[in-house]
């Protein structure tokens, strides 16, 4: 059972950007995610070897960077900008020429999950399926608070990233061994979630609201990839604006 | 399965005031739940044959009820309002003598909650486990989009009253028969946990973080109750800023 008092530190999901007033707190690790597909595309980048992505949040700033002359990617409601050099699909920063570049990359919601979490002085990580031991193990090796940060859909809760905050906070609980609680009940009801989805993410998904948009859009033939486990060892973090990347 | 994209009308659960402005229109029904235990001891209350509840919001304003003669029913944070005659234990409205009475009522999450889902020009029911059937039926009666709102914890999501929700989305889409559907996430979501939870709701909430904060303050003894099914027929009603009933 997730629900615990007791332990040095605290486990707790939020599940929107919306409610992240309630949540956020100095000196934590915040581990930012966006399933479908932003943080899923940016662990891909720095397995494929990125050497940094910018996270842009407006169309004028990702106009700005491709001016600049950097790689942009970016989209809006599933559309790539106009000035972008593709989308969002992980499968876009699997590219063996994008070794060693740094990317300017816009999201729906996902970047400004990363610019909110970045407000107060904490650690800010990505997170995703592809990376979930090595974060996970990354974020209780810093021995703090962890909050997960659900970019979710327009601020609205969103199934995957429910989900992968309930993976995510059973691991840290386990990975912790006892120095994790947690009183909060969007990680108790995550976790509930994730138990029932873990024997078959896929399908479990076929439930879910964006995995149907992604379809109407014809963008949903990243969903397994974007719901893989441990596809990488790359942990991004957030330092001085942009996402760089220490190995676990 | 929940997720329909066929129907008429749609059914979508809201977990916390804070995300309220995402979900509010025109022209619905929606029911408002704080399972533990402001709508609880008003679907008490009303099964008891008091005739009204006035929702008050802040303590000046429980203050003003009380001076202008009204039964008055209050906390705050769990603890009873000074100028209160009781608490809001739903056993404290079962007294015979509150039969036929106006009462005001202040709750901490749950007046706030009833207020903010009034502001547009919608139906506005008390729902808890003790009416389910009879709200859920009420609502479908009226063949109009139902929004259910969690009246929380602080704001915060809050398991219980997620289980009400998605045992409610569940019930509602079955009385609806087809002509109600959902694209909610969070409707789903709240449907699995109920569906965790149902063989054993009082088991389950042993893992809820509000469940151990009344058990701190010792009023947990009444969790079972709030947990039981269809107590009541009544259905509260919000009209002219005071609850009264219509049987289902």
């Amino acid at each position: 059972m997730m629900y615990s008092e007791q332990g040095d530190h605290q486990v707790e999901v939020c599940f929107s950007p919306i409610s992240w007033p309630l949540f956020e707190k100095e000196n934590a690790v915040v581990i930012v995610t966006d399933v479908f597909r932003a943080t899923t595309a940016i662990c891909a980048a720095f397995e494929n070897g990125v050497s940094a992505i910018i996270p842009a949040e407006t169309v004028s700033e990702s106009e700005y960077w491709k001016k600049e002359g950097y790689i942009t990617a970016g989209e809006r409601n599933g559309i790539t900008l106009e000035c972008a050099d593709f989308g969002n699909s992980p499968y876009n920063f699997m590219d063996p020429a994008l070794r060693g570049k740094v990317i300017s990359m816009n999201t729906t919601n996902g970047t400004r999950a990363i610019r909110m979490a970045a407000e107060k002085e904490n650690e800010i990580l990505i997170g995703a399926f592809s990376n979930l031991s090595a974060v996970c193990r990354y974020a209780v090796n810093r021995q703090k608070d962890i909050l997960i940060l659900c970019a979710g859909w327009k601020d609205r809760f969103s199934m995957e990233d429910a989900l992968f905050a309930g993976a995510a906070a059973g691991e840290i609980t386990a990975l912790g061994k006892g120095s994790y609680y947690s009183v909060c009940d969007s990680a108790i009801a995550s976790h509930e979630l994730w138990k029932l989805a873990e024997p078959d993410p896929v399908r479990f998904i076929e439930k879910a609201a964006h995995r149907h948009r992604l379809k109407k859009m014809g963008l949903d033939e990243v969903i397994p990839y974007c719901l893989r486990r441990d596809v990488t060892q790359k942990v991004p973090r957030l330092q001085s604006g942009r996402l760089v990347v220490e190995n676990a």
